[in-house]
């Protein structure tokens, strides 16, 4: 199975992201604390598998590049996409969604995420082992 | 020796950078051309070893994440950076400098570059041979 401890590592792991913002175990390392307009920052997010993020939305944006393993972005109300390394997702403004990895891989993406007066990020509820699994299915799981 | 060729690639290697802005090979993939909030685009650049850019400024700066190989960082009067995977490079608005591959490695970088009014980059003169040796002897060359 692609693990956390085979991954091929580019940044530290980092620290354990909030549980309860979290399903599973996901690691976050704060790369750029702030770009020099001060108009986002840049962090990498490694996740076992079966972690993903709840469903939240960004108040100004979130852009996601993919570096290692497999996993999933879904917005509310629509069919979640397959990612891998090399693929890219620009998540718009407040839009319901969250992002995490297969449950037979770990995950890494890069996050830049846009600063706003209103936060960056509003957090919601889980996503529920139904709501997970069932987007995988569509996936040939 | 650490060339393109046998790089672990995690994005597309994209088209050739332009000749005059540029010493030897280098090749740029865009993979966001514009986030949410119009602030900055993303790319991925890959170095063949020896490759650099010209000398140059950013109007509003811009981020470099690096993610394989070996290459330099110079700002204009300064010691070079050596670089290596997982480095991240803060470049300041308005400072004369340039990046590019040791000359015994091939070298990729992410860059996120910050939009400006004044254009998002000026290219200055080329690093001749004698600033790109004489950096790297100071790491040991």
């Amino acid at each position: 199975m692609n693990t956390i401890e085979n991954q091929n590592t580019i940044f530290p792991l980092g620290e354990r992201t909030p549980a309860e913002y979290f399903t599973g175990k996901a690691y976050l390392k704060l790369l750029v604390e702030q770009d020099e307009t001060g108009s986002y920052r840049v962090a990498n997010v490694v996740f076992e598998p079966g972690s993903r993020t709840n469903w939240h939305t960004h108040a100004a944006g979130q852009i996601l590049l993919i570096t290692q393993g497999k996993g999933y972005y879904q917005e509310k109300g629509k069919a979640a996409r397959l990612l891998t390394k090399g693929d890219t997702v620009i998540i718009p403004s407040q839009v319901e969604h969250w992002h995490g990895a297969a449950h037979d891989s770990s995950f890494t993406h890069i996050a830049i995420t846009n600063n706003s007066t209103q936060g960056s990020v509003q957090w919601l509820t889980a996503v529920t082992d139904d709501e997970y699994y069932s987007c995988q299915e569509n996936h040939g799981f």
